[in-house]
């Protein structure tokens, strides 16, 4: 009584985390398929106790698949999440390809769910940055109303892919070493550095990593006029998104009040320890589900306006969890 | 035709870094006498082709000096900078122990030179953070009037002493050898992980690091009720703090007026290399004298509003560097 999926970028560190996810959470999978490119065919990967082959990805595959978890890059799924959709499969896609497209819903289930009735066959997963400043960030606009959001962000290696977060380990041990090391994927030093996010930069100055955040948290939240500015930064941190968050509302919302809204928010979880001077941390956050907030603060620089300190895993609801939830709502 | 100068703190990371620029900017040393606690005495360092010792820290260590550098911690310079002052040395101070006090000039001294003939024998060096946003910010003040500036920090280990430098090399390597390691200073895992900064929580939520930034910067303004506002975060990063600035000003001022500004101001340079996605780094600031700028671009959120990301060595802009400007202004 389950549903026949296909996985594509079963090799990649998201690809990996869907797998994980999966079993973790029981997802009624009648049969599973793993698509990857000629690279990976014939590899085995574990799942359930079984092992699967890796197949190579062809406009065929999607032949009676109910269900595509895509995560291979954003001109894989330009040409081939069609062809799943031809084959009447629902795809949850969970590059940026479709996200800005009009007929295609862009969700993250705590946010708006109801969105997902209405896909015509491709569902988008959003951005792992905008994943985690949206949050806890919804549900403080539903109750106060925000006016602009500042986000600076401290981002993981992960979300450069599996390749990068081996890369910093590589090029760490080689300069603790004194040897030198040469990277394939990222054009800068990683190692004890960090680097303004590596993505295409605009005419206005915005790289893509900051665009996405501004108009996927706009489409995500229904509000086209929304204010966001952010300052997207890669970190030497392996898998977990941190953002320092500066939030104006349309009227003064004291520091309990946030808490108060924040501690009742599905998906968001308080973590901080103040006499200890502990607050949401990278190697805290690895591996765990909630997006951790902490550290709300008036801002006395402004009115209306608070700081917040939040940290999610990039991999988990950055990716493959926010994609596995839109899975599970879909099917039900 | 020198001066009789002692450094306070021979032996610390912004200690050696004195030592180094006395004798890069060749300043006019007649004898060099360097303290520190007494776990350091008889310690050699080279100076100038010679071997000098280290002599334990008394309050009779200052008879005959004439300038002081002191930078070995707020309560050492609290007990031993009034002996200094009394044997009628003039001492720079980079603590954060007199920088508030009402008659003591805080300088950087591109900004405010003419505080340093104020001093009652006490200068002092702001905190690197301050300094490093201060450094740019300032000339764009003057330029178009600043009216709130928020600051996200990406703050090295340098910052917060030698130790903790040794310490963040060590833990990675035990990280990517699997093994453990005991943390003697900072009380968060550092290795592929941040945090908030390390120094005390003020009751209204900002931890003292914030402060400094927001108070240092008015004082070296001249502006007390300039609205700043700053997150400061630690992260593996070895000796060049980042930070990302959105600053709002009176009027609507476009990046190219911005950069025409910063690419005059001393002590500041445009770094980056748009088609390259290249922009400031830790890695390329580090060992070097200015702070470093690029990014300049309009805030899409706000009017009269840019983001700029700056970079600076921690240890000399943000310490040693000014500490020495401030002597070599002093002396003319």
């Amino acid at each position: 009584m389950g549903y026949k999926v296909a996985v594509l970028g079963a090799t990649g560190a998201v690809g990996s985390e869907l797998l994980t996810l999966l079993e973790e959470r029981d997802f009624p999978v009648d049969s599973l398929r793993l698509l990857a490119s000629s690279r990976s065919r014939g590899k085995k990967i574990r799942f359930k106790g079984e092992d699967l082959v890796v197949e190579e990805l062809t406009h065929g595959s999607f032949r009676g698949i109910e269900i595509v978890l895509s995560s291979a890059g954003g001109s894989i799924s330009k040409e081939f999440v069609p062809s799943a959709v031809q084959c009447e499969a629902v795809v949850v896609d969970n590059t940026s390809y479709f996200r800005m497209k009009e007929d295609v819903p862009l969700v993250i289930p705590e946010i708006n769910p109801d969105m997902i009735a209405k896909h015509c066959g491709i569902i988008a997963n959003p951005n792992c940055s905008t994943i985690i400043m949206a949050l806890p960030a919804f549900p403080l606009h539903r109750a106060f109303g925000i006016r602009r959001i500042f986000a600076a962000t401290y981002q993981a290696a992960s979300g450069a892919g599996r390749q990068v977060m081996v890369e910093l380990e590589e090029e760490t041990r080689a300069v603790l070493d004194g040897k030198p090391y040469e990277r394939t994927v990222i054009p800068h030093p990683y190692a004890f550095n960090l680097f303004i996010h590596n993505s295409r930069l605009h005419e206005n100055g915005y790289v893509e990593e900051e665009k996405k955040m501004i108009h996927e948290t706009r489409k995500i939240f229904r509000e086209p006029e929304l204010r966001v500015n952010a300052t997207c930064v890669r970190v030497p941190v392996m898998r977990a998104h941190s953002e320092a968050l500066n939030i104006q509302f349309d009227r003064d919302v004291s520091p309990e009040e946030a808490y108060e809204v924040l501690r009742k928010a599905p998906g968001v979880q308080i973590d901080e320890d103040r006499d200890a001077g502990r607050w949401p941390m990278p190697v805290d956050a690895s591996g765990k589900d909630p997006v951790f907030v902490g550290r709300i603060r008036r801002d006395v620089s402004q009115p209306n306006t608070l700081d917040l300190w939040v940290v999610g895993d990039q991999i988990r609801k950055g990716a493959a969890l926010n994609a596995i939830q839109i899975a599970e709502k879909f099917i039900r």
